[in-house]
């Protein structure tokens, strides 16, 4: 048995993509989540809520982690960008974090985020743009990061920071962009969005997944953006859908006002995990898309929806 | 009676000096520690210790106030500024500031830290300085003031961040600067410091808690250096105590080594507190030296110390 790693948002998008990737390369896996329905077969899973003072310290001590996986955080679509659950996380995962250091863990990655920068700037580097947030998630993460590179020297861990650009893939969310569109056109609705000139950095979860695995499996430091690299209007990633499922008649680009506080273009300068790390994406745009519309077919056809 | 303030701090250098005058400003003053012997004849006081997750709600809801002065903080001498206590605080910040904003409380100030500034731009300004501290000190409370600053218009509260420079005055640590040179003059001891060399921004007690008094009465945002703005090498502070007891003899600056990582010079641009605020510094070097002086030789006294 390897060594011991505790996963947290393991039942969350990135999550069930990446805790298969972490038991093949030989982790002793461990999820934590505050639901017991949430473990899988033959993992062991402490059922915590980390928002209650104390409960990470019940959950360290009974893993005993070597290395910690933290991607929990508060994500319910329409909320999660301005909720005050946003300062529960801080509080909860500096909680944690302190435990896992104080039983005597040394490596940590945490789930970041391109909203920590100032989007203002567009083209997103670790190394150069100003980490000025304009959501309350942002300021929170960034802030968090911020406790944590300070705390790390003198608590005795690494600490390595995956900024997450746009995901995309099986269990994100119905109501976000790529599910919603999928599903309004497998459902043979119309799919209304907005003008999609936004440019935005988008990456198949797998890939992602890949990428937080090999930032536990190395000593990096810091923030280091998870992204593809590679600018996409959402109207593309929108009229790829209607290509692929053959009903781009359903699309209505342009139906819906984007949000006025909408950025031109937000894309991750990837030079360093690339160069750092040997990391590339694997999953191209429309092998993703037709993973994710089969993941949705099955989801509707389990719910007895007929699909075109 | 007055709208209601909860003091937390009260109980140390600054917030001595501070009370007294937030009575005499009407205000319904409320203190907590975690000692109950600290509390002061005729103020109703709260014991408990805010770093046990809980103990926050317990006092905020015993008293209800309109208005919260944050000032307690982890300040061993020796500890604080690498001391992962300052985590803990951060923590406990954040739910003390949570509970105080859900029990219906609007205003709120909170002692910061010229330390959140980058050292190396010397003259630190809100507005134009980069906040990169050199100490996890620095960086909790920056990252505390970030998530508070998110949090406010989404918890409803106002927030004012008061950024201290360095405070001399009764009841500072006697380990300190000022203290230590006049403790060891007083006993008739040689008093040995760096090459002092470096310029600082030295605040008399009283002045700081009259700039906090006005951030408690005013409606002001975000975060105002509170400082002299006058720049004072640390030798000429020494200096000064040195003939203000006829002691010069015993001075011997340049005995001991400098940090090596200190600064030569911070100073805060105190533009804001004086044209948003009217404020101004009222007790000059002299004055304030001889008033520390004086409580310095009662407490001697009180010990029972040979004093000269």
């Amino acid at each position: 048995m390897g060594q011991r790693v505790l996963v947290t948002g393991a039942s969350g998008c990135i999550g069930r993509a990446l805790v298969p990737l972490l038991q093949g390369q030989g982790w002793d896996v461990h999820t934590s989540s505050p639901s017991a329905a949430e473990g899988r077969p033959g993992l062991p899973h402490h059922a915590a809520d980390l928002l209650v003072p104390g409960e990470a310290r019940r959950v360290v001590r009974a893993v005993k982690p070597d290395a910690l996986m933290h991607l929990a955080w508060f994500m319910t679509p329409g909320r999660w960008a301005v909720a005050t659950e946003n300062v529960e996380w801080v509080r909860a995962s500096l909680e944690l974090v302190q435990e896992f250091a104080a039983a005597g863990g040394v490596r940590v990655v945490v789930s970041g985020s391109c909203l920590e920068y100032d989007w203002d700037f567009g083209y997103c580097s670790e190394a150069r743009t100003p980490c000025q947030p304009h959501t309350l998630y942002g300021v929170a993460k960034n802030a968090l990061r911020l406790v944590l590179e300070g705390l790390a020297p003198q608590a005795g861990f690494r600490l390595a920071w995956g900024r997450v650009f746009l995901v995309y893939g099986p269990h994100e969310h119905p109501d976000r962009l790529v599910p919603a569109v999928i599903r309004s056109l497998l459902r043979g609705e119309p799919a209304r969005t907005s003008h999609g000139r936004q440019v935005r950095d988008y990456l198949y979860v797998d890939d992602i997944a890949r990428a937080f695995a090999a930032l536990l499996a190395n000593d990096v430091d810091g923030p280091i953006n998870i992204g593809s690299g590679q600018p996409l209007a959402l109207r593309t990633i929108v009229e790829r859908i209607g290509d692929l499922l053959g009903r781009s008649d359903l699309l209505q680009i342009g139906a819906i006002p984007a949000a006025p506080t909408d950025k031109p273009l937000v894309v991750g300068d990837v030079t360093r995990i690339t160069s750092e790390m040997g990391w590339a994406p694997e999953v191209s745009l429309d092998e993703g898309l037709r993973r994710t519309v089969e993941f949705w077919r099955e989801e509707l056809a389990r719910d007895g929806a007929p699909t075109a």
